[in-house]
């Protein structure tokens, strides 16, 4: 079996636990759990996990179950998130808050934390269980963040900075660290595989928040230009913000207020972002964090795993949905 | 100091700990939290763990914590339920989620979930740390579970005794267990007090559900009649709809089906309970549950604070508010 093959094989492994641990004689929690987990996802994160741990010679049977927990640690806070911004859509499909409604939403979302917590205890490491739930809490903060730094057009790429490490990055390092601290590896290849964790992180929320303008709305999970229409501040507008001639940015702050907004209004706040290079800056920034992430691997032990992780990296700049 | 003094000193120690632990630089944890601490509650759980710690001569700073912890997790739970339940008020103050909306509250919660079971798992016991996730797990499924059976007249009364020991029992019974989990206690004395807080807990619920019909509006937490309006179908009206004549249980019928349902439905409700005997049927209930676990604590080492502790059981059905 080659290494890819041997990855998917054990994504598929990840899913089928996934799907035993959310089998429930509570329809809400068997239906909602499934329903997010059937609608595809890109699950980077159980593939970090398996990618780290096999780099450092973590056993299948635990990896595989850090790999289910980190997936439904995500998943509780698509479904958390989902509620907080009133989305319609996730991956493409109706959002379990359109379909279930917010409340069931909310109160498997917390059942989804509780068992991810679970498995994430009884794993046996004291380290492991504190790293995630002190990213649990910084991802809490950085919604909150988020959330009171909308609509904001005075937002700084320091703040814009700390709401997406606090809300996506730290999780995937999360997912990258557990390798080595299950591995029980050296110290210092911990902190490289917990930095270069961080740092893929931040790429990839730069890609997706360029994706949000760009990707055609059918083939991206979520619907083009939500986070114009929730007021969120991201990479590609900041830039905008601060290289626009003074009529384009008050179209931008128009936008950014909110209002009717149609597909008009979000039409030409792509187009101002394009003219003053917003998109191409964020993906060159994206591609600039990748890098850095890479050089960081140089240091750990050569094998297969390493250099899927290396490619793997360097692709997240390529997504388009 | 006499005995009620020095546990007053220590609830207030709790409060103080509380206050540092939810003091923040993002202003929605700390203005949410403390809000939730300030307009008063009952301290039911942290006072439980305070005396189950005290009996088993576990150290104050250890019972602190977790006392501290365990009102975070009913705090953070109390946030989610208010977004469920669409909320105006909670202990006679408007709600976090009427004054700051449905998005912070749920990501309040989410942060103190955290919170609470970072300091759990700093207490270096396995099994209290099990315990509590898995508490977590029961509170979430109990919330769904009355969801799900909400506004069916049908629901019997074994539905509604798992909703409660769900929603409500097990985290006062994890309060009760923990004394003796970090006290070392022999295994029965441990499994009494666990027996011991389901059944408090139990009889603290049901006494919960008399109130909602009872108390003046003003002096109780709650908005008065809020179980009804919410089609949460609970012991006083489950009596009542099995003893009523045909006529007046259709009336119960049409109210829980929701409706406009004024100021005089609840009236109308309020009083076939009565004369159904429903409100005397679930007191006696309760005290029968308290009783029960009074007995349970005949078999441990005699102390101030075990006495305290039987009397504040039994004293739970005399709660008005």
């Amino acid at each position: 079996m080659d290494i890819k093959d041997s990855l998917s094989h054990n994504l598929d492994s990840v899913d089928r636990y996934i799907r035993r641990l959310t089998t429930h004689s509570i329809p809400a929690i068997s239906e909602i759990s499934q329903h997010l987990i059937a609608s595809g996802g890109k699950r980077v994160r159980p593939y970090l996990v398996i990618l780290s741990s096999r780099i450092f010679r973590v056993p299948s049977p635990v990896y595989t179950r850090i790999a289910a927990a980190i997936e439904l640690y995500h998943t509780a806070t698509l479904l958390h998130d989902d509620v907080v911004d009133n989305a319609k859509h996730r991956r493409g499909t109706p959002s379990a808050n359109d379909i279930w409604g917010n409340k069931s939403s909310i109160l498997v979302g917390d059942f989804l934390l509780a068992s991810s917590s679970s498995i994430i205890a009884g794993m046996g490491s004291q380290e492991l269980l504190g790293l995630f739930i002190r990213v649990l809490g910084l991802m809490a903060e950085g919604e909150l963040v988020q959330l009171r730094l909308s609509r904001d057009p005075g937002l700084s790429p320091e703040d814009y900075y700390t709401i997406i490490k606090k809300k996506t990055a730290y999780l995937i390092s999360a997912a990258c660290e557990s390798g080595p601290i299950m591995g029980k590896a050296p110290r210092l290849q911990q902190s490289r595989m917990r930095q270069f964790g961080l740092l893929i992180g931040i790429a990839f929320q730069l890609i997706d928040d360029n994706i949000d303008y760009l990707s055609p709305g059918t083939t991206s999970g979520k619907d083009k230009g939500v986070d114009l229409k929730e007021g969120k501040v991201t990479l590609p507008l900041i830039v905008a913000l601060s290289n626009a001639g003074a009529k384009d940015r008050a179209v931008l702050k128009a936008a950014l207020k909110g209002g009717p907004g149609d597909g008009d209004v979000f039409r030409r706040v792509h187009d101002i972002i394009e003219k003053n290079h917003g998109f191409e800056y964020t993906k060159k920034k994206a591609a600039d964090f990748a890098h850095r992430a890479v050089r960081l691997l140089d240091g750990l032990p050569r094998s297969p795993e390493l250099e899927e992780l290396k490619k793997f990296t360097l692709n997240v700049t390529e997504r388009k949905a």
